[in-house]
């Protein structure tokens, strides 16, 4: 028989009506003649409603008691999906993380999973149950309770997927798949039918936030294919899994934006080793998150260097790096907020050249300046006005050819 | 050094604010010289919008869900009164019920404590940690999560300050602690400074919620002294401890109120075995809770069997009891509703003769008349009609000299 593990997020399971439906969701699988396993998400809203909460009892809520806080969100919803189930005449059971044997790290509120003993799970499906696992939580060696991060439970469905050897595992989301650029943005984005890791990785890196990234890595580690799908609808989504030869007949996969960046650069700085970590050991430490890093030739010993955060971070980032600015005897810190980060992915680019330069020549023709360039294997980015964000990705989701009457393989 | 289990309830950890006065009363205690062990409930509130929501997916929610789901709540306000204290510069540490060592039969919903194994508190308190343990909960020898019932916050506290062989047992509410009447009806009801389990038991029994009785039962088969007191000032309470000596001087200890009571009669029923228990064992399949149960001397074969309910289950209670009083060829079945119960509770009682009498003449100079009497050892009780219960009590009150100048030792 096969089996399927299906996860469903917190606007999925949003209300009591929701609820019902995703129960009734799960008992037509395992009508169809399936194993099931449901990963739940808290309800939309608790879990930052306790983050709130627990931000007015402290300015730094205890790791250990704020994974024990949020995890009775997870906890609760998939005792209520259960309850729905057996409503409707099925037989379910919900489980914790740690009862359906997820072992993680010690490291309170972004654990890994060290290991997953999925005998519960086993026994209870061998029993015809379909069991309902609370998503985004684990327990380590010693019993405590622990959590996987933001989206975490993508990563309890992807991982229990691997673990149990599941034919299938559905993402349940409130979008209908991963598109080749937002479609609230451009009306003809259309829906991929099938993606590999990597470039799903890309996209997630470049604000496509459909999945969480650590969950897309893990399935990736593991070889284990996940759909990405509506819970509103029946219609097939995107499945992601291992690239194969014609996935690379497509060179660009999608078109990503990042909005709310922010561009600094250390202006004419002495070349020499150090340097760098000394500029990013002191924004890491202040926990802000650094997405492109740029550093120009270097000319007559000295270089630029620059780098992109979000735009909120910004006057912090500002105040701890002017005096180093002066210490290592820069010319000077500019700063530049309003600015947006475009994307185009693909791993058929890998095969294919001229990528860039039709990227390039696209946004010139339309007027876009440049501000900064990143490449990877499968991926460009540029850094261009957070005003002009919406033109460049229309003018590039056309360039490349992504419109819904696509993809095309575009001729370079 | 002193060893105090302090149990807080909903209203008390109502809200941020809230929660972070019952954290600072801990570290007072703690700074006081004791070893603190704090027990939980969920936050106002929050259990009502549980079963709301389990009754909104489920007519009759699984048992096992619901007790997983209901004991989120304790658990989430146990991390944030932990989280709360260390903001506070002191060190706690937040269990479930089943971390606690806090063992259970199997009966969902309503669980007995089996066991206590306390190995995890001690350990904790040794390491000097305030130690917060989710009230209402526990767990079977199968791991499975359970709930000890409405109210079962108070169970955990003195099964814990049992188990624990505590100094003290505080359970913090948002009254002051036992009064001889309801305050809010009679101005000069006074505080009971110290009462027998009994007495409280017969006056929870008789619409005093000051505390589960179950946990009272509880506290008087391990003979567990607790005190009830209020969480919004630093007044003693009631201390409620075994019987002593001298409190049989004081005849009545305090007056209580049912309202919203219906009286059934089943008029001359035949007087044969096995009649009450084809009536109760109806009444109570529907889940129908009975509180006195009176019959009248037999005379000519026939009895006259009465009882009381809750006026909410009246109309249920007649269309079940309307074919079994046919059946039984009873005369007729009286149903009243609009009634009430008062009683006169107090272990002196025993001792004193004509309490009955000077409760009933009291009532009869009101012109209040009498439907039912029933007694315990320790207690009076009559049902009267509920328009004239406040009168009644205040009646009462007066006649056992319970105002706030006394108790006098009432001389009968």
């Amino acid at each position: 028989m096969r089996l399927i593990v299906q996860k469903y997020g917190g606007t999925s399971v949003g209300d009591a009506a929701k609820i019902c439906n995703v129960a009734r969701r799960l008992l037509e699988t395992q009508r169809d003649g399936c194993r099931v396993v449901a990963v739940i998400s808290a309800m939309a809203g608790v879990t930052d409603n306790l983050i709130k909460l627990a931000r007015e009892v402290s300015p730094q809520p205890t790791p250990r008691e704020l994974d024990l806080l949020l995890a009775t969100g997870e906890s609760a919803a998939s005792a209520l999906i259960a309850m729905a189930v057996n409503a409707l005449g099925g037989r379910a059971v919900s489980l914790t993380g740690a009862e359906a044997g997820i072992l993680t790290d010690r490291v309170h509120s972004k654990a890994k999973i060290a290991n997953i003993s999925p005998r519960q799970i086993h026994y209870l499906l061998n029993e015809d149950y379909i069991v309902v696992v609370a998503g985004f939580q684990g327990q380590t060696n010693e019993g405590e309770t622990t959590t996987l991060g933001r989206g975490g439970s993508d990563l309890t469905a992807i991982a229990l997927a691997g673990a149990l050897n599941a034919d299938a595992c559905q993402i349940f989301t409130d979008v209908d798949g991963v598109f080749t650029c937002d479609p609230r943005l451009i009306g003809d984005a259309k829906k991929i039918d099938e993606i590999s890791y990597d470039e799903l990785l890309e996209m997630a890196g470049a604000g496509s936030k459909v999945m969480q990234s650590r969950a897309v890595e893990f399935a990736k580690k593991f070889s284990v294919p996940f759909e990405v799908r509506s819970s509103l609808h029946d219609a097939a989504g995107t499945l992601a899994k291992e690239e194969t030869a014609n996935m690379e007949d497509v060179v660009v996969r999608g078109v990503s934006i990042d909005r709310k960046q922010a561009k600094l650069t250390v202006d004419d700085v002495c070349d020499e080793p150090g340097i760098a970590a000394r500029i990013f050991s002191t924004i890491s430490e202040a926990n802000i998150v650094v997405d492109m890093i740029v550093q120009s030739v270097s000319e007559y010993g000295t270089t630029d260097l620059s780098f992109t955060i979000h735009e909120n971070d910004l006057d912090l980032a500002k105040k701890l790096l002017t005096p180093i600015v002066a210490e290592l005897r820069a010319a000077q810190l500019i700063a530049k907020s309003g600015v947006a980060k475009l994307s185009v992915v693909g791993i058929g680019m890998r095969s294919h050249s001229g990528v860039a330069a039709k990227f390039f020549d696209c946004l010139g023709r339309g007027g876009i300046n440049i501000q900064l360039i990143s490449t990877s294997e499968i991926k460009i980015a540029v850094v261009i006005n957070e005003a002009e964000a919406d033109q460049a990705a229309r003018l590039a989701h056309e360039a490349f050819g992504l419109a819904r009457l696509g993809p095309v393989v575009t001729a370079i």
